[in-house]
């Protein structure tokens, strides 16, 4: 594995309480603005690496985001994946479940969404949610939870095993930072549309959630389907370490065009 | 309707033939350079448009791309909604049919793309490949494709009524045009990959295809979902004509951030 995966990587008896939200492992590259030059060049890189794994059609990349509310888990598709080309690219983003969603088992939905041979697709939110807020409000019991850690781990073997390349981001953010983003949303009336009076109800939890987000982590945290967990209070520095790691592992896959096809040589066109 | 609009709309009584693929509106500008930083320009506004209309989850905006092949229209998702953010777009490619979809009616697989408020939807090949290929090859007759052209048209103005601006782009290559592109991508082995030698079958039927082409755009260009029609022997000036088409109508689409919440400014966090 990568030094910048390395760096971030869930274990399974991790303390989440220990990892510093606001660790900056980056400030030896520089200013604010170096650091953001060196992400957009690996974005850069990661639109090329998308384009042969495009043609390719051979490998599936899905990452999955997942964090508190204003983790910044949109900010991440914008300044990481915000380059790629649309054509193999999907963002999703998951919602409180609809009534026909309800109806099914919970993975039906996210199994619908996964990326097809040669496509990358962004999860925002996940089926990570049903073992998180259903947690926290225990609309599920410890029972009914580990079921569905096994489920997903399950799950993601299986995708694993069909070929997709799967990264897991929590975007680890303190309580004070969201207190400072949320404030920062009502300052700008351009975020209100953003701001869900339900967010401030979901804060008061705020150390359940941690605990459940341990806890999930800690089981589906898998060889074929890591955890990482990005300090997050810096913009700055969550997307640089996020870039790293998608761009180390889409090295690492060997990607290429497929094989020149000889026969085309010989084709005459009038 | 906007300068650049009207410079390349279809009318009910076109003829195809008279028009220049080669034509090139905006020498004027300068060289190819100066052309692609303007693109890139429009391009930025584009992605700007698209971040409000993805706040304001009001207006839909799917564009239809259709062309023959090599014409150019996974190069214009590249060059003119690259920059898009990938939460608010996408792209979608349809193939030929599947068993379940053949099973269907030819708008259903087209009604489940189609964006939802807030969203940007680029169509790369649409129904439209059914009163085309279809009907170059005979697998429908004259009354079918005239019963097609009625049901698209009754479909898109479903969806106009519903919210939905439509722009539909006919990338019109010349033959000699498509030949040296063919060509370029034999002597590219990086672009292969690319290559369908069934492309050359469907090449040998280009007139069937021209007519088809002039017949279709005839019948379904209606004042809710016109179509353009842009000269795309050059690749830069294409990229130019409907970047500006695009920026155009969403400058006029009233586009506004949500309005702002008077009541979160009492909210208090802990």
């Amino acid at each position: 594995m990568s030094a910048s995966a390395l760096l971030f990587l869930a274990t399974s008896d991790f303390i989440l309480h220990d990892k510093d939200a606001s660790k900056r492992p980056f400030t030896e590259i520089g200013t604010k603005e170096a650091i953001r030059l060196k992400t957009a060049g690996l974005s850069e890189k990661i639109a090329i690496c998308q384009d042969i794994l495009y043609a390719q059609r051979q490998h599936k990349l899905l990452i999955i985001l997942q964090g508190m509310d204003t983790s910044g888990k949109d900010g991440t598709v914008k300044a990481v994946f915000g380059q790629l080309n649309p054509a193999g690219v999907r963002s999703v983003s998951f919602k409180a479940p609809t009534a026909v969603e309800l109806a099914h088992d919970f993975l039906w939905r996210i199994h619908q969404q996964v990326p097809a041979a040669g496509e990358v697709v962004i999860f925002n939110r996940s089926h990570y949610e049903d073992v998180l807020i259903t947690k926290v409000h225990a609309w599920i019991d410890d029972a009914e939870c580990a079921r569905r850690y096994a489920h997903i781990n399950a799950f993601e073997r299986l995708l694993s095993d069909t070929g997709t390349t799967i990264l897991k981001f929590f975007l680890h953010i303190s309580k004070e930072e969201q207190k400072l983003r949320l404030e920062e949303r009502i300052a700008d009336p351009n975020k209100h549309w953003k701001f869900d009076p339900q967010d401030l109800n979901e804060r008061k939890f705020w150390s359940q959630y941690q605990q459940a987000y341990q806890n999930t982590l800690r089981a589906t945290h898998t060889d074929y389907a890591p955890w990482h967990i990005i300090p997050a209070n810096s913009k700055t520095q969550r997307n640089l370490a996020i870039a790293q790691i998608v761009t180390e592992k889409l090295a690492g896959m060997g990607l290429a065009y497929p094989p020149e096809n000889p026969e085309l040589y010989k084709l005459k066109f009038e």
